[in-house]
């Protein structure tokens, strides 16, 4: 039976039963810290699912499942130190709570870590499996280097805007995909078809994290609602209301406003251009364009009512 | 016929002929800029080296030797973060010439493709070659958190240095003289033999560059002389001599004098404990003892002499 539960108690007594060694103490901690602090567990969770879709147990790709968290657990902390963020999951980020060379050198030794826990497959997979997990690493850190380049950039694109979300965060939720697929032996059209629906689903949930940022309820969200709004942040609802009303855009930024009036000004342009719906509309898209994906891809229908039902859920979650 | 220089020129060439993508600029450019940087490249040298002591030819293993070349300039990049270094071989650091953020992403970078150049070996090599290099690199970062825990400290032994230089430094060299006898199919006796090699030889190599931080030629070492002293880093020197002249150490530390009479004045403490000599000893003995451990491992004389030469190299040389 595919559940979601089951899937995520799995991995939490994984997670929970790392065997971190214990010496240098400064290392680890920052490891057992990151990994412990929570989050979605959503590229676990797909890795999983994928492989029970095809008939492999969640048990048998459990070591897999957790290399991937572990590594887009190391991303978060090392972006945490490029953008001087204060807090992750409501706790203070490592380099606050220790020191940027603390969460620098922890970092590492996760992505180190997560190579680990990902190779530890049927020695006849290893290749395949070892030469996705990287491909995916590159275009992550391409991701990240193109967030960053869009900071000083005025002239960013939708189409680039869509370009640098699908590096940085949806190629890691379909190379989930595709691992548990391969590792199940699925075919390469299936693999092909699984990574396709988790690009997809990818696109679909940065853009409702994207929108929840601005438009979520606070006591659901989990962090302050406006921040990429105060910070000016190239999303897909700034780039476009950029693109329809500059002057007035451009007017309300050089007023220097509190953040308080910024955010409630720039959010009024964008209700009048009704960008909210526009892009609920998108991300519906791309979350019905994900089910599409596997829609000729043979497998049991829980596995594709579970796989419809997360695409579903991206569009509607709040936090 | 084993030569340094061919060796070298290898080397250089793939390094130069490494096909970085173009796009981001932002994120290629400082893996390349530190690549380019020079260094002895002593550990490509002995992975060839290795490879070829048992029969495999170096232009064969030079995917693995430039992933361990890859990987030590990974290793300086973050390090100088954390050191918040200047200067790296005569040049500014990267998060000087750009920042911080770009030298942990390249950084971050240069880990995934060191993975993958070493990873482009035989599928039957493959599991090995993969688990040696990730617990090689678990190694060094708990290397680099025990000297940075040593900052703080003020009762590290000599003993414990020594385990913080072996992590830190040796390993490195010990696994690209494992993985090169690895890959030219040597039995796992000579493996051994060699990874011991490696690590004494990485001992005295360490060694001899605090030895030459506090006694090199300027003219020749390339950087700064008594940078050690003046840090109050706890090296082979500080620490024995912490151990005999506590209380003087501490009088001149406690005078606040400037760069060069805290040098001078530490200088001659070393020297009235004939430190210079005894640790010259301690060089030649991990030298000696690096090439004993190749002792009874059967490879040609010309092999035998360059793995000689090159450990007789680590205690004589002057930059």
């Amino acid at each position: 039976m595919f559940s979601i539960d089951r899937f995520a108690e799995t991995i939490e007594k994984a997670i929970a039963s790392i065997d971190y060694p214990l010496h240098p103490a400064g290392l680890y901690a920052p490891v057992r810290y990151t990994l412990e602090g929570g989050g979605k567990r959503v590229r676990q969770v797909l890795l999983m699912a994928s492989a029970e879709a095809f008939g492999k147990e969640a048990g048998e790709v459990i070591s897999q499942a957790l290399g991937i968290e572990m590594f887009h657990n190391f991303t978060l902390l090392h972006d945490d130190v490029m953008d001087n963020a204060d807090v992750r999951r409501g706790r203070p980020t490592v380099h606050r709570r220790w020191n940027s060379s603390a969460a620098i050198l922890s970092g590492d030794a996760m992505l180190t870590m997560a190579t680990q826990l990902v190779a530890k497959c049927p020695a006849d997979e290893l290749e395949g499996v070892l030469a996705l997990f990287n491909a995916t690493a590159m275009e992550i850190y391409e991701g990240q280097q193109l967030d960053m380049d869009f900071e000083s950039r005025d002239d960013v694109t939708v189409e680039e805007y869509m370009e640098m979300i699908r590096l940085k965060t949806s190629v890691l939720l379909a190379c989930a995909c595709r691992m548990g697929a391969m590792l199940a032996g699925a075919d390469s059209g299936a693999c092909d078809a699984m990574y396709r629906y988790g690009e997809l689903l990818g696109l679909a949930f940065q853009l409702q994290d994207d929108y929840l940022d601005t438009y979520g309820d606070p006591a659901l969200f989990g962090k302050e609602i406006g921040g990429d709004i105060i910070n000016e942040k190239k999303t897909w609802l700034w780039i476009t209301a950029m693109s329809k009303r500059q002057d007035e855009m451009q007017r309300i930024l050089d007023k220097k406003l509190t953040d308080y009036l910024k955010i409630s000004e720039i959010k009024k342009i964008y209700d009048e251009l009704g960008l909210p719906d526009r892009s609920h509309e998108l991300i519906e898209s791309y979350a019905s364009q994900a089910v599409a994906a596997i829609d000729s891809v043979p497998m049991g229908a829980d596995a594709r009512a579970f796989f419809t039902s997360l695409a579903k859920k991206s569009t509607t979650r709040s936090n």
